[in-house]
């Protein structure tokens, strides 16, 4: 469905309205630009700081009263707190699904495929608008407070992005609020920057990991990354994390109910394990490899229900859509409650008063060792402490460190596979969803499970389960997820302990190559699956010996003449769905000559507008004083919106009688390769640059002159 | 003097050697080449972290023998310390300083603004030989040893990026070190990933920060990054963390003398300040600002004196340079002893059992409150705690918590004043140089001065001086560095406290702002300095109204005919220094035809190796059966050296008298531009894709086809 995908322009378009603009403003105008560039990534994030605390306390409170909520019942009745747990779950999960169906269908799922086609150069319809922004804070609330087996993380990424963007169009003109004093960034590469930006603000509001999140946007961005940007984006980074910081201190005091003592992700581990040994390295190893297995599996199951839901099941309309996710969602309630009751609960180990941790822990508050259908004050629920538990929580305890032996294989095991299973099915469903979380909680399993054999064989005592929990962690998000840097150092960042660094690096590669040698990373087959055409960093192998041409095939190339009838243009543009057409102009002793690009949504504006029509074939005076009969904001297409189509334009039987003189309104200088360049030089070009067109040539006649670094070292 | 700087080609040059080994190797030559680059990884990993340990060994030995020595003598006798003190000194910096002028002179000062150069595009002269790695390696120990304002982390990275580029060319032929197996590389763009992961590798030694590395490399080189080249370079840092920890394990034993107390930079301030209140970041932001001004003026001052030095005194010889180097020396030691001397002692403050820090320190160990020159036991000398120490001891003492008036105004200022001039003296002499740690040294000083009026001001108790002195650091290497993410993540991970990482990054986002209004970066201005032309990430704003026809002003192109008699290649080359000429054909009808780029070192192969020369001026069969007379790696030029110059080769009556048919040998579609693009656009080009040369043509008489992404979204 290549219709609904639409290239970014990441171009300057040098248009007669550009040129103009540029001669208008001059310099002072540049620093008035820069400084509002500067104060839009405040903007950014603060905005996303605020949605980001402000997600946060609404899911933590609702989980707080839940399971306070169910506590008190099941001290009288397990059956009618079993009720009310599930029916709590399924209002919050219902609400989600109803405002994803009904309200934001482009705010289900995670959003990083499609910040990352974004970042990418493609434009997937309806991401970046105000009602995706309302719909993913209000139905991330839903579905992460109702239990089910996502996170917030990803939706808080696409949360930012949406700021940014609507911030960079000066608001959203379909509800009004929009302001004409915001409407400084005129081009897509302005935008996207500001989309940058926006993506690091979410990963850093979402993991407290500023640098974290600069990395992340890095990682996916590389193709157009200037050392400007990267320092606006760590400005942006580091005003999240004052603003969170600002308000986690204000709900300290109590302010926020349940929230303060949950909450952001931060799953402290200083006090874990600090020194490792050698031998250790070798069961690290093996977590890398597990991860990479459980990680690649886990991308072809979701890969495969996604497809079957995508062709099958969604077609089927809203409806299904919600039962699906209900379903989910009782399903999820009733295994998280369920299972922990066939579970024997086990006796609180001895007192150890320096480490200060309570067995069983207060009712209702947050911590390990959770009596859960004990029949004894002084024994605990080993499953229920995960499973019965916020996600945030039972990581908490996944990682946690002096608390050897409070888990058994067998809980462990069974947590797993349920996890897994619910994680694996409820991917995709029509609610925002992250991987993140889901991820650590599986990898964490496994990983502490690894621990727990290694502590056996090779009884140290300095040997912590919660360490090699958190690098189980590492692994399952590396073997999923595919990134490095920037995964490495959110998970030091969230775990705050920059020991463990090596260790975390190690086990990401093992389990990054092991991952890689099955399948594509987990935002890469589903940006595939939903017709996203990502461009890799590198071309492919093949292309080594392909020219140009070969890739262009035996196309015919729709192409404009200088001054074309307006019937002419509109049967030019039904005839196909190109974007970008070359112009052509004849010289005075009949050559031609390419003078530029057209770009479709020019042309609409053009036609819209009709001020540019003219009755004679004649051309103007280009570059001499052409009126200015437009400006360069007219051209800015609307961000991830359908914008013009050829079929919403009027025109009388007078008008397709005139002409328009293009010249004015060509990008006079669009990237061109010879005919042989070889393919992958053509892709390195178009990818590095951020293209979008490139002509193909014949091979030229003579050089003109040669450019080196000495020519463009031009002193201000 | 752009004849001793020569720029790099990172374009793959497709010539007829390429193209057959690429046919004759296929598939699976590839993965074995991925291997290769990833052993190679490996390999630099562990050279660069044993190159680092066995510096700090050194450099840990040589202090620690100094400072024992001394303090034994000083109970006897002052002066006969003081004389051993600068005699020891003198010594080890002389053999610095001789190393550095009569074997290595590519060694002296920090390498990085070369460094910088190398991945910016700029080969300069000898910064990558084995010579210049031995040089700094030894030369560094010296000058570190000798207790000279300088640092060891500049040259650990030059060393690092040393050991990357003659692996990359299979070790150093001319000492007979290389290994034709290990001649896998033949472009340039293989051996700048090396070199840019040695470069990670070697800010990962010298910090322990490996993700900081991996950040370094990437601010500086972020015209080519590509994800894989990511993975790579942080693969190799993790090595490298690896390795100094299992080092530091082994001295832990105390195997290695007086390392394992001091040593490798690591200031933990992870029991310093955890929270900040809102009015803190008042005096923060002053921090800032001083940072900014004083790096500023740093670099400023040190241009001036650079420039002298190039220009007056360093060229009257070694002699000069020597006696320079030595007479700064005796005045460092003469002014790092004495002046303590002067300095009233300072009774120890109430024995605080909790903090566990003795006073005074014990004789001869690392710590806090060195008792010099005092009357009673129980005194210490504030300012022989800072300045009669190392650097590393020194920066701990200041980033110390819980050491509350430590250290006196009067004492930090006379510190402040005395190290910056002797920092700036210092700096530009020949010996390797590192400008980290002296900065960190300046920054933190007057970070703590602030720390303690804030402390006096604001009278809270959790205000810790070492903090603000962290803070000091931070903003003095911005306000001269202006790096921000790589710093900023360096910073954090030196000392071991995520928390601050906010507080950092303000601090440093308001220096470099600073910074930034008076003059370059300390790196950009040496580099000017030298006659590297550094090119910038962002092109000048008047290149937005200048076309590339502009900037090639109205040069005569050089070129050459495809069949070309070797007298006139002879001749031509004799009559420039260009080192690339486009190749001019002729088509059957008259017209004529760019068939593509030669460089000058190709043509220099070509007439020494003498195996192409024809005798008529036909041309022959280009793509068909040609008869394979040239290895791709005979075209390879070796890394920073002068390679083949017209003079040396030897041509007789005979040989000129023959014709050679170029077309084989060029790169067939190096880039062109059309003669009217803006060049904005072409600065981008250049710089994005790392090259060399482009070609200005006319513009194109038609488009042959048009490439989107659809046309490179090719299925392996
Ligand atoms: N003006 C044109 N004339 C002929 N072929 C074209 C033209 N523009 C694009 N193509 C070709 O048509 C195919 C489909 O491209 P498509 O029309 O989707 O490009 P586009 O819409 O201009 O760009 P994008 O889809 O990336 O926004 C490609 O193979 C491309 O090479
Ligand atoms: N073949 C050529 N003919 C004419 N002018 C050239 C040619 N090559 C380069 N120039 C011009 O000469 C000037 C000096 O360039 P120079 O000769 O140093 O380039 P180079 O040596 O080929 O490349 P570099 O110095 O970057 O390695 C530049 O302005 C450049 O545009
Ligand atoms: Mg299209
Ligand atoms: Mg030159």
């Amino acid at each position: 469905d290549g219709g609904t995908v639409e290239s970014l322009d990441y171009e300057v378009i040098e248009n007669y309205a550009y040129r103009e603009e540029q001669a208008q403003r001059g310099r002072l105008y540049m620093y008035y630009a820069v400084g509002v560039k500067w104060f839009f990534a405040l903007l950014i994030g603060i905005g996303t700081g605020f949605a980001a605390v402000f997600i946060n306390i609404s899911v933590e409170n609702f989980a707080g009263w839940k399971y306070s909520l169910t506590f008190s019942i099941i001290q009288k009745s397990y059956f009618a707190g079993f009720v009310v747990y599930i029916l709590f779950n399924l209002a919050l999960v219902l609400s989600s699904v109803y405002i994803i169906t009904h309200f934001a269908p482009a705010a289900a799922g995670s959003g990083i495929p499609e910040i990352k086609g974004y970042l990418n150069g493609i434009d997937t319809r309806g991401i970046l608008l105000f009602r995706t922004l309302i719909g993913k804070i209000f139905g991330s609330i839903g579905s992460v407070g109702g239990g089910l087996a996502l996170g917030k993380e990803g939706p808080l990424v696409h949360t930012g992005a949406c700021i940014a963007s609507l911030l960079g169009q000066g608001g959203s003109t379909k509800y009004h609020l929009s302001s004409r004093w915001l409407q400084v960034f005129n081009s897509e590469r302005d935008r996207r920057d500001l989309v940058t930006c926006g993506c690091a603000a979410g990963v850093a509001a979402a993991f407290r990991a500023p640098v974290g999140g600069v990395l992340f946007a890095l990682e996916e961005v590389t193709s157009w990354w200037r050392s400007q940007l990267m320092w606006r984006v760590f400005f942006t980074s580091a005003i999240v994390a004052v603003v969170v910081r600002i308000a986690m201190g204000w709900c300290r005091s109590g302010k926020c109910g349940h929230f303060g003592s949950g909450g952001f992700i931060i799953w402290d581990v200083s006090d874990g394990q600090e020194d490792y040994s050698f031998m250790e390295l070798l069961p690290m190893a093996v977590i890398g490899v597990i991860g990479g297995l459980l990680g690649a599996l886990f991308n072809q199951l979701t890969l495969y229900i996604t497809n079957w839901r995508r062709n099958y099941l969604h077609k089927k309309g809203n409806r299904v859509k919600i039962i699906e996710v209900c379903l989910i969602s009782v399903i999820t309630s009733a295994i998280s409650f369920g299972l922990p009751l066939f579970r024997k609960c086990t006796p609180c180990p001895e007192a150890d008063i320096n480490a200060g941790i309570e067995c069983p822990r207060a009712p209702g508050m947050y911590g390990n060792y959770v009596n859960f259908f004990c029949s004894s004050k002084k024994e605990y629920n080993d499953l229920a402490t995960i499973f019965f538990n916020t996600q945030d929580d039972a990581i908490r305890n996944l990682f946690s460190a002096k608390t050897i032996h409070e888990f058994s294989a067998q809980s462990l095991l069974t947590f797993l596979v349920m996890f897994y299973a619910l994680a694996v099915v409820t991917f995709g469903t029509a609610v925002p969803a992250g991987q993140f979380v889901p991820g650590i909680m599986i990898g964490s399993t496994y990983g502490r499970l690894v621990g727990m054999f290694v502590v056996n064989f090779y009884k140290k005592l300095n040997i912590e389960e919660g360490t090699y929990a958190l690098l189980g962690a590492a692994s399952f998000l590396g073997g999923s997820m595919r990134m490095t840097v920037s995964l490495c150092v959110i998970m030091v960042e969230i775990t705050n302990n920059l020991k463990l660094l090596p260790l975390i690096m190690l086990v990401l590669l093992i389990s990054k190559a092991v991952g890689d040698a099955f399948n594509e990373g987990l935002y890469e087959e589903q940006a595939r699956l939903r017709g996203i055409p990502l461009l890799e960093s590198r071309p492919k192998y093949q292309m080594r010996s392909m020219t140009a041409k070969d890739a262009c095939g035996n196309q015919k190339v729709v192409y404009f003449p200088r001054v074309v009838k307006v019937s002419d243009i509109v049967s030019i543009l039904r005839s196909n769905l190109h974007n970008g057409f070359p112009v052509i102009d004849h010289t005075r002793n009949g050559e031609t000559l390419v003078i530029g690009l057209i770009l479709r949504s020019h042309l609409l504006v053009l036609l819209q507008s009709k001020v540019d029509f003219q009755h004679s074939p004649l051309t103007g005076d280009v570059g001499g004083t052409l009126p200015i009969r437009h400006n360069l904001s007219e051209f800015v297409k609307p961000v991830s919106s359908k914008g013009l189509s050829i079929d919403d334009i009027y025109l009388s039987q007078d008008d397709l009688e005139m002409y328009i003189d293009l010249a004015p309104f060509v990008n006079p200088s669009p990237y061109v390769v010879p005919e042989d360049m070889s393919l992958s030089k053509v892709y390195n070009l178009f990818r590095q640059l951020g293209l979008r067109h490139i002509f193909v040539v014949p091979r030229a006649s003579r050089v003109i002159g040669m450019i080196t670094r000495k020519d463009l070292l031009i002193e201000d």
